[in-house]
C-alpha cells in the first residue's frame, strides 16, 4: 500500500511524485489521461518500485493506506473543484486532500470552510522552485489546520529544499495561508526580475555594454550581497548564445513578458488590504507595458527611442542600488504578509517566510537569511529599520538615487527601482506633504483634516 | 404631483434636491428620519413651493407622477440594496429608480442585471463636484439602459454644469458605465492631487518657499496651461491663514490624508483589466503612507528626513513637469476606460467623457477640452500619441526628467510623477528590456519566450 497519492501528473506532479518516491515513501498517482499514468511509471528507472499507477481514480483510492493523504496538482480554478467533488464521495472522512497547485489563496479559504463544514481535512500549499524544484527539493509553504499540516509533514519536510540542515517546509497558517505566502513570493519574485531588468537596460542601453559583458557583472554580483538564485540565472541567461544566429540569445528574445497572474494578485490584495508594495505593482505594471509593442512602435516612431546613454561608470552604483530597491521591496512584501496575517487571523510566522524562502525557490537568496534574523530581533518593526538593514541602506541608498535620477536624465526607465526609492524616502520623513491633499479634500468635499496642535477633526475657513 | 423623486436628504442629497427645483422640476423629497425632511423643506426658503417633504415611502411614491423616476441618494453599499427592496413593493414596473450615490460599478451591474431580470428601470449615475457641485451644477455620468437615460435626461442636463452652452451630463454605455467613469475620475483626482503635493514638497523642503509664497506659485500656474479646479483651491489652500495660530493652516494640517476607495477600485479595476495605471497606483499608495505617521517617524529617527535642499530655481520646471505627468496620467486612465469598454462592452464614448468633465466636477480643467479633441481626432490612440499632447510631451518632458531626477537625488519623494515618466520612456521605446524576464522565465519555468526573427514559443539551450 502506497503512504501517499498524488492526482496530476504534469509537469509540476510528476516531478513532485518523483521526488516523494525518491526519498523512499511508496506513491499512487493517477491521472485522467491513463497513457501519461504509464509512461510516467514506465520511465522512472530505478523510482518504479516505489510507484503505484493506477488507471481509475477507484483503484487509486484503494492503494493508499488509510487514513488517506492525497496531493492534487490540477490546474489551479474550477479543475481543482472538479477534482475534490469527484474524490470525496471515495473517500473516508479522516482522509486528507492536500491542494499544491497555484491556487488563489481566496479560492484555498473557500475550500477550507468548504472542507470544515463537512467535517473533512483539507490543506493548501504553496510550491515553489518550478520542475527543478519540484524534482529535487522545492520550498514548501503550508496552509490549513495544523492537525492536517502534522499528518504529511514527514513527506514534506523530506522531499523539500534544505538550507544547510533545515528544510524549507513550513505550516504558515490556516486555511489559505500557505497560498497566500506562496503569492506574495511570486510577487516579490515579479519586482526582483524587474529590478534586474532596469539594471540590465542601464548597462545595454545607457552604457553600451554587450552581453557578454553585462553576465560577467551579473557573475560578479552573484560573489557578493547580492547573490541569489535570480542574479546567478540572469549571468547565465545573458552568457547563452543563440546557436541559430551566433548571436547572443538576449539578443533575440522578444521584449513581451508574459505572466500567470500571481503578480497581479499580489498587487491587487495590497491595495485591499490598504499595505502598498509599490515595487510589486511597478514590476506588474511593466510586464503589461511591455506586452504592448505596436504601441510602444508607434510612441517611438513619434519621440524616437527614450533610452539615450550615461555618461560614466555607474556599474558599481548599479549593484548597490539593487541591494537598496531588494531591501525596500521586501519590505513591503512583508509589511504586506503582516497586514494580512491581522486581516485573516493567520499569525503568520514572518521570519519562518523569510527561512523557508532561502532554499528550493525563486527567490531564494543570501539576504533572507539575514531577513529572517531581522525579523526575528525586530518582528514588529518595517524591514529597513532591523539595525542590519537599516546599515545596508545607509550604505546603499546614495547608490540608488544616483540610479533612478540618472534613468530619469537619459530616458531608461526604472519604475520598480524608482518606486522602491519614493517608498524608503516616505517612510523615512515625519512630516510629509499630505496636508496639502487634506487641504484640498476639505475644500472640496468638507472632509475634514487634523491638525499637528491639536485633536479631533477640523475644517478650513474656505467660504468664499 | 412630483416629476421626481429623492430618497436621502444628506449634503450630498440635499444639494441636489434643491439644484433640480432650482431649475424649476417639482420634487418630492423622503428622508429615513422625518426631522430631517422637515428641517430641509422648512429651510428652503424660495425653493419650498417646488419641494414636497414626504414622512412616509407611500406617501413620498404617491407624491410624484407616474411613470415615476426617484434618485436615490444613500450611502453606497447595503443601504442602496435595502432601499432598492423597500421600495420597488411599492412601485409600478415601468418606474425609474436612479441609484445616484458612489456606488462600485461591480454592484451596479448587478443590481442592472437584477432590475432586467424583474423587467424594470434602473439607472446608476455618477456625479461629481462635491456638495457645492452637487448644488450648483455637477458634471454627469450617466449608465443603464438609454431608455432610462432618455427620460430623465431634461432633467439632468438642466442641473448640469456647463461647459459654454454644453451641459456636462451624458449616457455613458449600459449597468455600471456611469458609476466606473466617475470611478476612474475619482482615480485620476487622486493622481493629480498627488502630483500637486509632490511639486508642493519640492518648494516647501527643496526650495525653502513658505505657503504664501507657494500660493503665489499655483495662481499664476492656474493662469496658464494647468488652470484647472484643483490647481486653483491648491492656491487658495496654500494661502489661507489658520485663525488659531496665525501661521499659514497648511503648515497645521497633519499629513495623514484619507480616503473613501475610489482610487482604490480604480487601481485594482487597472489591474484585472492590465491597463497599467501607475501614477493612480502611486497616488493611492502615498496616501495609504501617509497614515503611517508613527512608522514614519520611527524612520525619520534612524535615518533623518529625507527631503533635502535643492539647488538652484526649478519652480518654471515644476509646472512643465506637472504638464507632462498630468498627460501620461491622463493617457493612462483614458486607457483604462478603453479597456474596460471593452471587457464589460459598454462602447464608452472616450471624447464624451473628457467633454463630461470639462465642468463641474473636481479634475475639471482647461486641458480637458483639449482632450475632448485628441480623442475625437485620433480615436484609438494613446492619448500621449495625439499631436497637440505629443507636442506638449515634447516641450515638457525635459522639466519632468529634471524634476524626478532632482526628487530623487535630494529625497524629495515624487512616486506619481517618477511612475508617470517612467510610463512615457516605456511606451515611446520599441525596445524594452522585457527579454531579460522572457530570458529568466524560461530558464527557471520553461514558460518559453518569442523571438525578434521568427514566431512562435521558443526555448533556451539552458540545460546545464
Amino acid at each position: 500500500m502506497a503512504e501517499i497519492g498524488l492526482v496530476g501528473l504534469g509537469t509540476m506532479g510528476a516531478a513532485l511524485a518523483s521526488n516523494i518516491a525518491d526519498k523512499g515513501f511508496d506513491i499512487a498517482v493517477y491521472n485522467r489521461t491513463t497513457s501519461v499514468t504509464e509512461e510516467f511509471v514506465a520511465g522512472a528507472g530505478d523510482l518504479a518500485p516505489k510507484l503505484t499507477g493506477t488507471g481509475t481514480l477507484e483503484e487509486f483510492v484503494a492503494a493508499i493506506d488509510r487514513p488517506r493523504a492525497i496531493i492534487l496538482m490540477v490546474p489551479a480554478g474550477e479543475a481543482v473543484d472538479a477534482m475534490i467533488a469527484q474524490l470525496r464521495p471515495l473517500l473516508d472522512d479522516d482522509d486528507l486532500l492536500i491542494d499544491a497547485g497555484n491556487a488563489n489563496f481566496h479560492d484555498t479559504r473557500r475550500r477550507a470552510a468548504e472542507a470544515k463544514a463537512q467535517g473533512v481535512p483539507f490543506l493548501g500549499i504553496g510550491v515553489s522552485g518550478g520542475e527543478e524544484g519540484a524534482r529535487h527539493g522545492p520550498s514548501i509553504m503550508g496552509g490549513g489546520a495544523k492537525s492536517g499540516w502534522d499528518r504529511v509533514a514527514h513527506i514534506l519536510t523530506a522531499i523539500a529544499a534544505r538550507f544547510g540542515d533545515t528544510p524549507c517546509a513550513t505550516w504558515m497558517g490556516e486555511d489559505g495561508a500557505g497560498h497566500f505566502v506562496k503569492t506574495v513570493h511570486n510577487g516579490i519574485e515579479y519586482a526582483d526580475m524587474q529590478m534586474i531588468a532596469e539594471v540590465y537596460g542601464i548597462m545595454r542601453d545607457g552604457l553600451g555594454m554587450d552581453a557578454g559583458a553585462i553576465a560577467g557583472v551579473f557573475r560578479r554580483w552573484n560573489a557578493g550581497p547580492l547573490a541569489s538564485y535570480l542574479i546567478e540565472i540572469s549571468g547565465k541567461v545573458a552568457a547563452t548564445t543563440d546557436a541559430k544566429s551566433g548571436k547572443p540569445l538576449l539578443d533575440v528574445i522578444l521584449d513581451s513578458a508574459g505572466q500567470k497572474g500571481t503578480g497581479r494578485w499580489t498587487a491587487i490584495e495590497a491595495l485591499h488590504l490598504a499595505a502598498p508594495a509599490t515595487a510589486i505593482e511597478a514590476a506588474v505594471a511593466a510586464r503589461n507595458l511591455s506586452s504592448r509593442l505596436e504601441e510602444r512602435k508607434t510612441g517611438e516612431a513619434i519621440f524616437g527611442a527614450a533610452p539615450q546613454k550615461v555618461d560614466g561608470d555607474i556599474v558599481d552604483d548599479l549593484e548597490q542600488a539593487l541591494l537598496a530597491g531588494k531591501i525596500a521591496c521586501y519590505a513591503q512584501g512583508f509589511g504586506l504578509l503582516a497586514a494580512a496575517s491581522g486581516q485573516f487571523g493567520w499569525d503568520l510566522p514572518l521570519p519562518g517566510i523569510a527561512r523557508v524562502w532561502r532554499a528550493g525557490c525563486i527567490i531564494r537568496s543570501a539576504m533572507l537569511d539575514d531577513m529572517a534574523t531581522a525579523l526575528t530581533e525586530t518582528p514588529d518593526e518595517n524591514l529597513m529599520f532591523a539595525p542590519f538593514f537599516a546599515q545596508r541602506l545607509k550604505d546603499s541608498h546614495g547608490a540608488l538615487r544616483k540610479v533612478v535620477s540618472t534613468a530619469a536624465l537619459t530616458g531608461n526607465p526604472a519604475p520598480a527601482l524608482g518606486a522602491a526609492l519614493a517608498y524608503f524616502d516616505t517612510m523615512r520623513t515625519a512630516r510629509g506633504t499630505a496636508n496639502m491633499i487634506q487641504g484640498q479634500r476639505d475644500f472640496f468635499g468638507l472632509h475634514g483634516f487634523q491638525r499637528l496642535d491639536a485633536t479631533g477633526a477640523h475644517h478650513g475657513p474656505w467660504a468664499g
